[in-house]
């Protein structure tokens, strides 16, 4: 009875402890589409926050390759391609496979078992208004033509979320209705078959999404107007030159403007010195710094920036690189199967 | 070398021996929605067809609880409450499980995986065109309100035949639009990523659909009008008095209808002696024939039927039940989880 005794409050302790720690310290569930090589984009919008949040948080990053088929099913070797890609790029900004873990959505099969349960929690249209989707939609042209795995991504996602039970999601403010939508999925679970699931909370990025090079709205693989962590030191300097300034800024005398001038965007996200910064820009408006000069100094920036990051994706090993994976996958599994087995319990097909 | 040689040689024996094999016997895959017991309307249309296609073919039977929860989620117990009911049907009408693999859809996870692929390759108008489908949403007045999971249903069909090299499928008439978008799914999936999946032929049943004991279309559950396999004697025979059969015929003398008479169809259906019931047709036909002694042969034919499938429902042990259902599982999630190597490995999905 005595040696009983101090057992139960050796796993009281122990049970104080954790929840002491959980207090804090919450889940983290985030990814990527892997359709191609990562670039300062996501560097500045995503995995800087990453590097950050596995110091505080027990991370999840997903390299989402089954999402990615739903808009690439008839070329599915853009993303199964990518994925070490994408690996390579995580490894070499930071984010450390022994603080996070780093797994593949086609690898854990209790995912799809999620979403399919998760299906019959909401209706076609809820899914056709969602404004995430919908704005997907029309800019896919898919109007006529929704494919029913493109229409019912949302529910995959919330499957992502809740298997690992994701509390904070980062994402960029247009992601909101997808946390909405997977909220909305949680609170119909949890009132037709018990309280099992919890609600996201969303993280925005605090960072403006990153224009392209080329001063359009957004810096992308399609529109080949990114700098790549994976980028050479020539590549990454011809890319620089050929950035958007001022159009009207034509001799260096001429007062520059400094709004829309992407070099600036850059200088703002990626140079460490903000004094500086602030000196650049007024010279530039009041005239007399010539582009070529300013370029340079974003030049250097990025160089700098970008070539330990280059080196260690180029340094890590194939096989270094399928251990973390795996690795990371079978750990992925056992979370989302402990959340699958609750999920089943709770709707009453647990029949052995 | 000679070791070898006759080694090859044994091999390549062996091998033709299996495809002569394979010449003849196919692959079966049906199945029901567990959501009640089965009666005699289910005996007459699929279970004896199974009982008699076990001998010739390797049968999969699959208990389709995923199935049945995409229009009984917010009832989950009404599906898990009968699984075991359906399989005491199976077992007691002479389904043997050591001929025929039964299956809990539920626990086969590669299915829920090849839905998520399977999801690319159909619109969701193409599903919302399925006369099978569009009939159910009509039926079950879901246009407005019409849950992912159930307008998907017809690809995780596709799942479940394909997962099983599913070459014939028994059906009724009115699900050919199941097969030919399951056939759709296979050819889209076979020209886009390799020959990998097979088409199924569907085994469209003789037997005409049972009417109700009220002489109602269809014997359903939800209409109450069907003779179950575990109805106890004086149920059945309470059933078979309170029969449908010519309203016109009120006294023995009278001249009574066949046409439409539901004692009738029942013996058609079930009587042994086809030249007897000739007999009593021509006799009710020109009068004399009474209602009550024509139920009575009735009942004597379905007490004769039933008695020894309700005894050997009763018969089986829980545990027993769980044991053909487990190892019936195993065994479907051998074959399933082979096809789905396949499949991932074609689209490209083999990481590790």
């Amino acid at each position: 009875m005595i040696l009983l005794h101090i057992f139960v409050s050796y796993i009281a302790r122990e049970r104080k402890a954790t929840h002491m720690h959980t207090g804090t310290t919450k889940i983290v569930l985030t990814g990527d589409r892997p359709t191609g090589k990562l670039h300062l984009g996501h560097y500045a919008g995503s995995l800087k926050q990453r590097v950050e949040l596995q110091e505080e948080h027990e991370q999840y990053v997903m390299i989402a390759d089954i999402q990615a088929l739903t808009d690439n099913f008839n070329a599915p070797n853009v993303v199964t391609q990518n994925v070490y890609e994408v690996l390579r790029d995580y490894i070499a900004v930071g984010i450390d496979p022994t603080k996070t873990t780093i797994f593949l959505q086609s690898q854990i099969p209790s995912l799809t078992e999620l979403t399919i349960y998760y299906l019959n929690l909401v209706t076609i249209s809820r899914l056709q208004r969602n404004p995430t989707l919908k704005a997907e939609i029309q800019q896919k042209k898919y109007e006529n033509n929704l494919l029913a795995g493109f229409c019912i991504y949302p529910v995959s996602q919330a499957a992502d979320i809740t298997a690992f039970d994701g509390e904070l999601v980062p994402i960029g403010e247009d992601q909101l209705p997808m946390i909405e939508q997977t909220n909305e999925i949680v609170r119909k679970f949890n009132s037709l078959y018990g309280n099992i699931l919890k609600e996201a909370t969303p993280i925005i990025g605090t960072t403006k999404r990153l224009s392209g090079i080329d001063g359009k709205a957004k810096a992308s693989k399609s529109l080949n107007n990114a700098i790549y962590l994976s980028d050479s030191p020539t590549i990454i300097k011809q890319k620089v030159f050929a950035m958007f300034t001022d159009p009207n800024h034509l001799k260096v005398s001429d007062p520059g403007k400094v709004e829309g001038n992407i070099v600036f965007e850059y200088l703002d996200a990626f140079h460490k010195n903000k004094n500086e910064i602030t000196a650049l820009k007024e010279h530039y408006t009041r005239g007399g710094l010539g582009d070529t000069a300013l370029k340079s100094i974003l030049n250097d920036t990025l160089q700098e920036l970008i070539a330990p990051y280059r080196e260690c994706r180029n340094d890590i090993s194939s096989i270094k690189m399928r251990e973390i994976l795996y690795s990371g996958s079978q750990k992925a599994n056992q979370k989302a199967n402990a959340t699958l087995e609750k999920v089943k319990k709770a709707i009453g097909l647990h029949y052995f």
